[in-house]
């Protein structure tokens, strides 16, 4: 069945999701399509892991035919990649690079040399190993990408970011691939949730949080906040040195003892104090980007009142999400159908047609980010409507956020260079100017990386790895 | 009293409006201001001719008891430009160079040598020799804007529009200014038409088609036009192509035959053809931008449909003017508010945080376009929203439109450096630059620019005059 | 035999020559390696006309044994080019892109139109047209280079200088290719001369003369001239003035009326006076950049004292130089062996490590030339040293000149691209856009280019040549 | 008395030296001048210590009678600065910002928090220090050079190098100067010494090594070493490979143990294992731009065979300095007049126009090195000529030094900012920056930074100080 697009709503819409047998963003995605009127078609699914892939499909076609399942389905799981990019509007990659044994390598082996990390997949010694994992699978998405279906907008949810999208376009640069990040709309949420405290503002969307973002995804910094006529700044800076020691963080938010997932933001307010910007990721990020001065150890993190995320758990709670998963094919558990205003949905709708959206994404650097590198993967806010996704120009960094913001941007592109060069020195290189490393001299940061790509070899090019 | 801005409405809002004698623009905004039920204030007229500013701010006053005024304004007419844009939230600079008798000079005295304009106020001999007047103008404007209100936001309407808006960066580089030009509008109304016409569709709102621009004032071009899902680009060469010879104008629109303003766009189908992108403009401006092929003569004009505007008619137009103003301060005549849309006002509200604005304007680029020059004044989209214009990236000109376009914009940047320096020979091979006047050798071109400089002496600096 | 360099001396050096059945830059190549003591090796041959390349073979070998010839050399003429690239330490570029019978069109058909040209080989539409010839066969010469010899160095001679080693460069980004021109040194050598002649400063070598180069080949401008300590720019601006009626030329030089390559610089006076700068080349190269402010007609021409080439007199002197060949071969004539300085055999011996060098070149603008796109090809002054040529930043063109050459520049990459795409209209449209056609209006530009292409279609891709 | 130029001899300059009073580069630049016939003219010498100049003015003066002085040279101690800069052709700059006082608290302040420095004049806390003590100087250093001789070309002498270049360019554009530094040349020396070692190659001038060189003052690197025909990179890293132990250092250099200037090239020939460049300045210089991998602590210093300098030698020294400037001014021993190529010499001799000269010197990047910021100080090679200086494109640096030199160029430019601004918080955070504090957590970055900037007080901007 063909696209059909009468400017009002659109069916047959094709879409192919690499990693569909994600047990997270899976849900996210049918439930946000389920939710939208608007949109019809047929999602098909691929994953190296077929069964996987093929109970998403199970679970996603039992929407279509709930009553509150207002935009219908059809998923399909399929055994090659070229199965499912033929003929696709969209390819939504969203994939685990490796497996829970080298996420704990990139997460754990560094604290032996005392290195800690709060999540692991973006920056740090833990970040760059998964980047040089990545790098040479996404190279492969974009040569399929180019062979099956190059005109195929391209929505990239994968870890690091940054890499993933530079690599699409390093590979096939006419790819019209944008990274897609929720990290920022946590902050608008922050706002939103400060305007009800302090002010008594009641029922503040985010969308009405009107931000200009510029940095690299999980360092995005943000200069201006508008709500209505006002600017929200002086607010913000003000809430934020109220709340310096104790922290903030919403209701609605688990206490973030009890959880991996969530901050108090202490980072990020004494980021401001010391930057005048408010960077706009988790704390968990934040932290990563920096010198150890908020991850030197696992007291410091408490005392900054943020958790340092152990794949022990993560693997725990891989079993509670299969769990659901068998009840949720099995009609015992049923997707809860509520409106989360998933992005991707709406970027998808307004390139399609369906009405223009600003949102922040990551893309090349065209000049949207004076300073930074041309190429480069940043964040910032882009116009999307029909048939493309255009920057909109957010400005220059002050000189010491731009300072912090670079020096991860050429790690990250070193990083790039050495995995399509296979150039082993180039990439410890890069490894070694990560500032987590800081406090570790030379021959340290060689062990570190001797080790942790020798755990990880089963998923690393060979070149990479120490022998 | 003090801007009072609760972000659904904003009260107290402070207004100079510079060359507020206007008989045209100021009555624009004083319907456009009276629709608006979210704005009021005070609108402060200031004009080198006292008199007409002050029957201006009668006209204005009589709307503030009107009850289908819905926004409520006071005009004052004032004496100084100092009054005026003291304590401005916003300026609006819409002022005539000089008389009808330099204008006169401009427009037809080149026709001596057997160069033809249509409306020669933008570029060719008559833009170039009236930029020359206007830009100390303007840098006064700008040292008295860096001096009286330096945050306010400056709306230019005069032409030549790049120019002027390239003057107030030049000489106050903070300046938060943009040009504002309706010509695109106009191109937006014709595919709305169009799709009435040609397809049924009925109802299209301008703002519903979307374009995306690139170029400059009076020399935009249009390379995506989107309409809901719809790619309309290749609708739009079909209309081209089968009203080639007849062309297509709306049919609000006044026979060009019996109108100095419309044309039947066989220009803009013609530069299709060739080009390959909409220029988006009308085509007595579009004609005035390329070598004489469509302006050898007046008789070449009227085959491709389009009029010379003789300044005797806008004299005559005047002086019909002046009388309706009498009828509308005596009150035997009143405005009519019927809703335009008017995108000055629309662009006030957004930067007054009432709601983001996608729209074109005309400011320094700063990577908009791609391979023109940085800090020359372009024209494309930009996102307004509260205290900010950040232009959308639009991309770069196909390589024959670029040349088509750098050729004005180094010609621009040579006129402006030639004013602010003073420097005779400069502006004299700027004016040479000019693709109108192609034809002549470079002895007709010196005596030309004599002969202008001289009729217009009375406003012209005097380095400019030749002796 | 292998290349062996010992810092003094290089033997066994190996030079392709490309166009080497020429009658006239490959005696001067002989002659300047014969004179070279340091030098020593092969060259190879290669021409389309291999009869050519054979008899200039006989030429350079009877230099062997010649006493005073003090660079040995081995002269061979190969069949296929990748016999003479194959080992290629330097490559040389000097072709006849087409027959006297398409340069005869290139020059003469457009004065059918009422457009005359002087040369017809770089710009105007003899130039354009010669380009879509030429672009085609160095897009091959670069393919074969990236197989044969890629780290070999490439010179090339051949006009249009600008696209020929623009297209080296697009084809094969990696080629070290440089364009090598005269004709500033021409205007070195007329200030040597105005020194001695109203100075009475003897024995001032061009080599002495510094100057500052920056434009495209042909349109090169100078602002700076030194002599030992001093800035000679007054002292050329008074020459130029006094001599502004008469003109001036090296008394080595034949009287202009009697020559086709002699002028007065009359041109370059006037342009002196009315740009502020030194045009560095011919005026009969001069003259072809600007609209026909020089090139009315032939009348015209001779009041500024310069010729039109007639292609029937460069019949007729080919006559003369196979003749000659004839005789050389034979041994009824010798090479002269007499110092000229040859850059191209100074080049060889700065690449070769055997001194460094600054002098003028062709290369991609990488920000030699502020102002100018990245990668068109400009001319500035360079360092050459071991296996490098690095520009030396030259500056920024004044505002009217930098526009008077952008045209060319944007027309040059507008050719380029319509090439290489097969784009007849974007072919048209930069062929269109050059000054010399300024007079035309687009009906009669159209027929001058399809008369044109139809005249020499036998060396035209085909897409090019009008039904 | 005017300068007098004849293209082979100049007299009558006039240099001013501010800054005059020093004790070592004031002897040489005497010592230069005596040597060299073909200039003669008058230096004024100001310092903030009177006496120390009329010292020097003495000095000077007796070498104009001696016969084996062939450049003849008045000298006079001026009291102001308008003096010493009034008629001046060139301005030396070379002074100590503060005195040794400051100079101890820069370099050993920070070895109270474990951070050891080897000279503390660049970068590192100590250079970070001593540029905000500096920055404020050089501005008013390039006011009265504006003031009284905006014509003159300027050399700057002084560290932190970059800064004090950079500031002169931020306070007077329009300034003629440029930074000379000797380190490269030692570097070039080390390969003539290499040749003679291990190729028995003897009297190789260092001007006969041909380097590319791109980075920052002290911390530039070299992709190419060129000696007559052949590159020297494969030797030099042979070298590097066979002595990475040892190290290396020229015979007339005293033993590292001996002398706080002497290094053993270790760390230089460690970075070009790990980088692949050689890096062109001494390993004291080197080792203060990496994290603390070669300054962990004393003993990794001299385990890398490099001295750090106490400034208690310094202060020793001085005194011995003090005892020969008043032998020298009493005659009882006399400067010795050998042949040192000062380079200072030969520039000045090049922009008076005797002769071109390709050297390295430090200048704002207008595109010389890819990838830096426009604007920045950088060090390559530039054409010296007759009053220009004019960068010869030097590249790109492979993607891991252009991030070690990046981190340096946005630190300090960041510093820049700081002091202009008088901004605190950001001179904290450019400090922070400086990889040599990579192991301090904030908090002891915050104190270290506080303690220093009291104990240099006197000499620094109030703002800058804690409270």
């Amino acid at each position: 069945m063909k696209k059909q697009n009468d400017g009002e709503r659109v069916e047959g819409l094709s879409i192919a999701y690499i990693g569909g047998g994600s047990r997270g963003w899976a849900h996210t995605l049918m439930i946000g399509l389920a939710l939208e009127e608007r949109l019809s078609g047929a999602v098909r699914l691929f994953d190296i892991d077929f069964e996987s892939a093929r109970v998403n499909a199970a679970i996603g076609n039992r929407l279509h035919d709930r009553p509150d399942a207002k935009g219908k389905w059809r998923y399909e799981a399929v055994k090659t990649i070229g199965e499912a990019l033929t003929g696709a509007d969209f390819v939504v990659l969203s994939i685990l690079p490796g497996t829970f044994t080298e996420m704990h390598s990139d997460v754990h082996t560094p604290e032996k040399y005392g290195v800690y990390q709060s999540v692991g997949d973006t920056v740090g010694p833990g970040g760059a190993v998964r980047a040089l994992r990545t790098i040479p699978i996404y190279a492969g998405f974009a040569e399929s990408i180019r062979k099956y279906c190059p005109d195929a907008w391209v929505i990239n949810y994968t870890n690091p970011m940054t890499l993933c999208t530079r690599t699409l376009y390093e590979t096939f640069p006419q790819v019209k691939a944008f990274g897609c990040c929720h990290e920022v709309f946590g902050t608008q949420e922050d706002v939103a949730e400060m305007l009800r405290r302090f002010r008594g503002i009641e029922g503040v969307d985010r969308g009405e949080i009107h931000t200009n973002v510029m940095g690299v995804n999980h360092f995005t910094w943000i200069d201006r906040i508008n709500y209505k006529g006002e600017d929200l700044m002086p607010f913000y800076r003000e809430v934020a040195e109220k709340h310096a020691a104790e922290g903030f963080c919403r209701e609605s938010e688990t206490n973030w003892m009890n959880s991996y997932f969530t901050s108090m933001n202490r980072v990020k307010f004494d980021l401001l104090r010391r930057y005048g910007l408010v960077a706009a990721a988790g704390d968990r990020h934040l932290a990563e980007f920096m010198p150890p001065w908020y991850l030197k150890d696992p007291e410091t993190a408490a005392k900054w009142k943020f958790s340092l995320t152990p794949v022990d758990w993560r693997i725990a709670e891989r079993k509670k999400q299969d769990e659901r998963q068998t009840r949720l094919v099995e009609g015992r558990e049923d997707l809860e159908l509520r409106q989360t205003g998933e992005e991707g949905v709406l970027q998808i709708m307004a390139l399609l047609g369906l009405g223009d959206l600003v949102t922040n994404v990551n893309i090349p650097n065209i000049g949207q980010i004076e300073g930074l590198p041309p190429g480069a993967v940043v964040e910032t806010n882009a116009l999307f409507s029909r048939d493309s996704v255009r920057p909109v120009y957010a400005g220059r960094l002050p000189g010491d956020v731009q300072s912090l913001v670079m020096r991860h941007v050429l790690n990250q592109e070193n990083l790039l260079r050495a995995s399509f060069a296979g150039d082993r020195r180039l990439a410890l290189n890069a490894f070694a100017g990560d500032p987590l490393l800081s406090g570790l001299d030379i021959a340290q940061i060689e062990a570190l990386f001797g080790e942790m790509t020798r755990n990880t070899k089963a998923y690393l090019p060979e070149w990479c790895v120490a022998s």
